[in-house]
């Protein structure tokens, strides 16, 4: 037994066996996604969803999708941890509203291009105008002086 | 111990402790947060959280915090179940990329804004030469069709 530990140690044993003290076997689910040098990563998710429910939810899925599960388990334990009330949701109501701000800003702006565009689009109309009175003007030059042209 | 059994369940104890079957205490923690006609709620949260982290959590806040941290760890739970690898954080990830998505949108349409702009200021420009060309025309109409004033 005391052989068996001292060996444990020496293999480091992953960060969630080191805070629940259990030897960490080769076949460990949460090994390869709580490192030794991460303990506050293991110690978050377990005080917010523990141990347990972690390895359930692990086991359901594919060895492929653990490791974004337990990335998106220790953000969520991070933002609960900081925010006891709201947790990820606080998160999800602010990105929320300034979405919605967004959304009007955009409005406004597609609104006031608009307006702007027709106005322009109303004063293009004036350039074969301009155009004829300067081939008048040319035609007729005295008393008359234009600086503009087009 | 049958009577008290019984006045509990005369009392509709709450969906925690019915889903935990124990009594339902007056001072139980649940109560006001886990209605016995929502039983999916408690048990998602329990599912996700535990019941023990979900009452140390209660317990270190405010009672008038607690139902929006009740809502907010229901609506977490529910994401995590819909969604066992993102949960939130995925709904997170969408609502940060519409952000970027409505930015870039935001950005380009305040770029055509400014340009429109700038065009429709250089056609203000000629409006006292439209004027100026209209009034020589009235002096010396021959020959020549304006249909267009401002």
């Amino acid at each position: 037994m005391a052989s068996s530990s001292s060996s444990s140690n020496s293999n480091s044993p992953c960060a969630a066996c080191k805070f629940l003290r259990r030897k960490c076997q080769p076949e460990c689910v949460f090994a390869p996604y709580f490192p030794p040098d991460q303990p506050q990563k293991f110690a978050n998710v377990h005080k917010v969803f523990g141990a347990s429910n972690v390895t359930k939810l692990l086991n359901e899925l594919l060895p492929s999708q653990r490791e974004d599960a337990v990335n998106s388990l220790a953000y969520e334990a991070d933002m609960r941890l900081r925010d006891p009330v709201y947790g990820c949701v606080g998160v999800i109501s602010l990105l929320q509203h300034q979405l919605r701000q967004l959304q009007m800003d955009l409005s406004c702006a597609k609104s006031e291009l608009s307006n702007v565009n027709s106005e322009r689009v109303s004063l293009i109309g004036f350039i074969p105008v301009i155009r004829n009175l300067q081939e008048f003007v040319c035609l007729y030059p005295f008393n008359f002086s234009v600086r503009h042209t087009i």
